[in-house]
């Protein structure tokens, strides 16, 4: 399936290292990653689902494909700057979120008011999201949740 | 100025009283309602600011200006589904929210993405968003965030 | 009602005259204009119609609302990029197009597609878009369309 | 590289045969294809392009993955309706259009905004686009266009 990740923009180091971890079980487990495209949680998730040889959406803001981080296997430009994040949690059967500010936030909303099972990793605390503490709990938690959703 | 309220589409009698109060509060201080158009807070807002003299600009969802509450002064169709809640916080100089779910949540980490001060009237507990207790503490809290920005 | 002018952001004298009589002739009649909000034929109709009295919405393709020419009244922020060409031609009940080049003539498709009617003056002579040789004929013709319509 | 195909949603069996052989030739020579996602055109071309072992993305008007043709290989879902026309033509580096009405004609339009070169295939004749007798002169015509562009 596919599994959108969202997050900041520009993260420490270890919380890109969940991320890239996330990322590679995720395509270890044979799910494509969808994401905003760009840098911190984004490009980190991405690596680790290349690395593992996965496969990965990038929906940028910009109107620029080549604005993709270098881990993107599919970028899809838009144009639309913050209103592209509907499409993020929209182009994913489930979401899992990893820290952010108000653009992770936004996409928080956007998953609940579009029904997406959402986990979260050390992110906003807000009803409807399923509080993780690592990435194989994440997975665990979208992949069971959407068996029940069939 | 413009005030973007936000909240959500189907509300309590209680809640949908507060929104009325805020938008004549708002009105007879010279402001701009901005919301989604639709009803619940939206609608509830419009019409406090109507009987109050004011305007309210309404972006709505749909393709369908005919879409809008009764008391939208200015509708626009968008034909955008979720992703106009970005145009919503856009066109507001500040933010204040009243309840909601998911969308609203959206909106709130719209605002914050887009640097808008935000004030929550019995809303979402995020980080970021001034808690208020009534709508003259909204807009007072609102007007004074707009002056010190100038 | 609302009409719609599209055109060219930057254009002669002469074409920039057309548009301001076109924005004082709509305002003579009632009419709200609705564009893009920016330079060119967008600017001259609106300062027709401002000179006359009426109403101008612009729907701007950036995120700031401060990019509108100074005879818009309602601006809209979108930051939608060519994007927001769909918001402007379905913004108004009719569409007139005045010269323009790539922008203009997705609007007349998109106009097109959304079953607007529309009268082009100078402008893509495509199928489906009424030519009309002064803004007098041009605003004739979308009345009596939009009346046949109703 | 990647070649949006643009065109009618509802074609005649001629016109369709003519994208499914574009399709065809398009991944043989090794591009993707970028396209609407939904029929007509749309699904002729990635017909083609699926059965010569290639790459389709379906960049879709709703919000259901779901709506996808067939051949679609990566459909990303938008639920901007006519707005997403902008992001069909913005992730194609050239553009070939079949066929077609105002959908397609606002897709031309947009093409030229964002300077994408354009091969018509029986569609508009409007300024700025060449116009093609065959899938095989098209492909020509955008490969030769996009290697000067460099």
């Amino acid at each position: 399936m596919r599994v959108s990740v969202i997050g900041g923009s520009s993260v420490p180091p270890d919380t890109a290292a969940v991320a890239t971890e996330l990322g590679s079980l995720l395509a270890d487990r044979g799910h494509t990653v969808v994401c905003g495209g760009l840098g911190g949680v984004m490009e980190a998730v991405c690596r680790g689902a290349r690395e593992a040889g996965g496969e990965t959406i990038g929906i940028l803001p910009t109107a620029r494909r080549e604005d993709a981080n270098p881990y993107v296997t599919t970028p899809i430009a838009t144009g639309l700057g913050h209103a592209r994040n509907a499409l993020v949690v929209l182009n994913g059967d489930v979401v899992i979120a990893i820290d952010g500010s108000g653009g992770t936030l936004s996409e928080i909303g956007l998953a609940l008011a579009h029904d997406r099972v959402v986990a979260g990793l050390d992110t906003h605390d807000v009803d409807g999201i399923e509080a993780v503490d690592s990435p194989a709990a994440a997975v665990t938690h979208v992949e069971t949740a959407a068996t029940k959703h069939e």
